[in-house]
């Protein structure tokens, strides 16, 4: 089908975000039919605004350059498309830029638009292939074995508790308990990857506290002297999604901005409410971190198996379309673990907007404060190899789209 | 002189003291006048309670990866030594190990012990020669042209403070403004440091808030409120230190553990302080990300020319000493900015230990909220190559000592 293609991120930004644009970007550059590649300036956004430019007119160096660069180069945006009104002006601006394929890079909220977008299509006998792309880091999507995004930010904060773990193990008569904070959401999936740090019962991290274990205070204090009687200090890594029995978050942010524009809680926190509570109760000093959106950015330590399978995801999406599938997103299928070999697999829109992948229960230790060894073996493998940026003048360099808005 | 040695880290690890750790050690093993190489467990308390540890039992594989090791693989402590006694008890221990070289790698207060050790060693006719090794990653010492350990932060913290930037820069329909925390206690040597990160007007950061310039409030939202309406975001930098113009921190550490032992008070809390302010007054969202320690170990991306420097004054100093050189630092004496150079200085420990070098006046704008061309030339040879830590299944490995400790 010849027409137009625009391309769109959603969603909190990954390291390797960008690499699954350029994915798509380079992929359709190979197919006739797709004529126009155009980039939607934050996400739906863009698309609603008609803030649509035009990539074929970017230097390539660029485009190649989003292997390399953090965050969303085409923008991204946290709306949420829920009025039908809102669906007709997305087809309606799709008619009028002769959109013909629609590639969506982002996590449930924006599959389930795409899902909409193409039912819609369809009801109306638009033709259009709408393929979703995988990205989050809280790696909570269903239906794929994990998401482009998780491995990097993984590697790249188990990283960071062990580096500030040698910290705490060095100062500990002065600074002994750290308390880092991880994000994630309502799944464990990020402070659980922390224990990739961990070779022996020196290195942090030594207890991570996992949204899918209701925090119990009393116990918690009993495993960190254990820790303090053993080594004399610990690294604790805390979910921000970190719940009470009775459901409450331990901390959430209050005030004007305390909800996002889906309703979703913000979180931040945890971490703070920790430390306060080991100085108060256990009575040893105590520091925190919160890496916040700098942990899902690090591309300088990004995982290149990671970068690669955005890449990846990215390509077959625009693969796939171009055979005529629509309504789908591309998911990654493992294989096996040692060697790791993974595959591309389709799944319904509709499944994955509705799915959510929680932290396996088997996967936590039975006292509920750490992993098990099946855990550590499903994500070793997502966090193989480094991609290496750009750095001149000891800085790393990143791509920036110039962004030659069109108008029709 | 024939006799022992002994090797101490103090104060708040860096991720190349252990470089400098690395240099005395391999140095000291060439000459044959040094017989024991010890290592004192978290500075000098691990001489006043003779926790010493022979290093010449250690492999040499741990020694040399110390390069690629962050924070302080001896052990680091914040004790301060301020009696009669504990200056005693030192000179007994070090006479009853033959201690006849001392290295101490550390900042002002560790400087200062230095040189009432050796003061108190002349004053009662022990043989004994004394070197400070600086390190701080505050770079708030005087009499050096900069401190090992001051390259790396700002390369490392620079860099996330780019990355996390593009976060912003992509969601900043969602989240406006974010603030990050940098170190640096009274002086804002790190904070400034950032603005290696920006090479347009769109990379962060955008303001830098430093201990020098009082916080006012209306200037700092009129500021922000430029980036808001000229480019949509912004990212704040704002060092721990940052005070009003009474004096008083914009936040500091309240409770039990607010002050250490040296009187110090904690500081933290600065990031979110701003970050509530903006969004009540300025009413947008933001963020905020406290890196804390992770920010001073960061070896998977240290300075190159930090790490080697680091690695010279280490030697460097037992060059000194064997040499007959008693009661001074190594210090670095800066040659040329371009091409960079630089030599290694001596300087009279006393000095050192009451000196404090403040960040220049002249480096800062006009305004208040940033630095000047003047400072990034200082700066950016500092932050030159990477430090490639050996990364085995996916995260960088370390040294450790096996600490077989002596006892005589």
């Amino acid at each position: 089908m010849k027409g137009n293609c625009i391309v769109a991120q959603s969603g909190g930004p990954t390291a390797v975000i960008n690499a699954s644009a350029c994915g798509v970007i380079q992929e359709a550059m190979r197919h006739p039919a797709i004529e126009g590649i155009y980039g939607a300036h934050n996400g739906i956004l863009g698309i609603l605004n008609e803030r649509i430019f035009d990539i074929r007119k970017e230097d390539p160096a660029i485009v190649e350059g989003l292997r390399t660069t953090p965050s969303a180069a085409l923008g991204s945006c946290r709306y949420k498309v829920k009025s039908e009104a809102d669906y007709g002006k997305i087809l309606t601006v799709f008619k009028k830029y002769n959109i013909r394929y629609f590639f969506y890079i982002g996590g449930n909220d924006s599959q389930d638009t795409a899902d909409k977008v193409n039912r819609l299509a369809l009801k109306e006998g638009y033709g259009i292939r709408v393929i979703g792309v995988p990205k989050t880091i809280d790696n909570d999507l269903a239906y794929t074995d994990h998401c482009p995004g998780y491995g990097s930010v993984v590697k790249y904060l188990a990283t960071m508790t062990l580096e500030a773990g040698r910290d705490t193990e060095a100062l500990y008569t002065a600074d002994t308990v750290n308390v880092i904070e991880a994000m994630g959401r309502n799944a464990g999936w990020i402070a659980a990857g922390t224990a990739l740090a961990k070779r022996d019962e020196f290195d942090a991290p030594h207890i991570i506290l996992l949204p899918e274990v209701p925090f119990d205070p009393e116990a918690f204090k009993a495993r960190l002297r254990h820790f303090l009687s053993k080594i004399g200090y610990a690294v604790v890594v805390v979910s921000e999604g970190t719940r009470r029995a009775d459901g409450s978050y331990i901390s959430e942010q209050k005030g004007e901005f305390a909800k996002d524009s889906f309703g979703h809680t913000q979180l931040g926190g945890a971490a703070n409410f920790i430390k306060d509570l080991i100085e108060r109760e256990v009575k040893v000093k105590s520091r925190f971190a919160i890496p916040s959106t700098m942990q899902r950015n690090g591309i300088h330590l990004a995982s290149l198996t990671d970068s690669r399978e955005a890449y990846g995801v990215g390509k077959r999406a625009v693969e796939c379309a171009a055979d005529g599938v629509s309504g789908k997103m591309v998911a990654l299928k493992r294989l096996s673990d040692s060697p790791y070999r993974c595959d591309y697999d389709l799944v319904d829109l509709s499944l994955v907007a509705n799915g959510e992948k929680a932290f396996p229960r088997e996967w936590i230790s039975p006292d509920g404060f750490f992993v098990t060894e099946a855990f550590l073996r499903y994500a070793r493998p997502l966090i193989q190899g480094e991609v290496a940026p750009v750095i001149e003048d000891g800085i790393p360099r990143f791509s920036r789209f110039k962004r030659y808005f069109v108008t029709v």
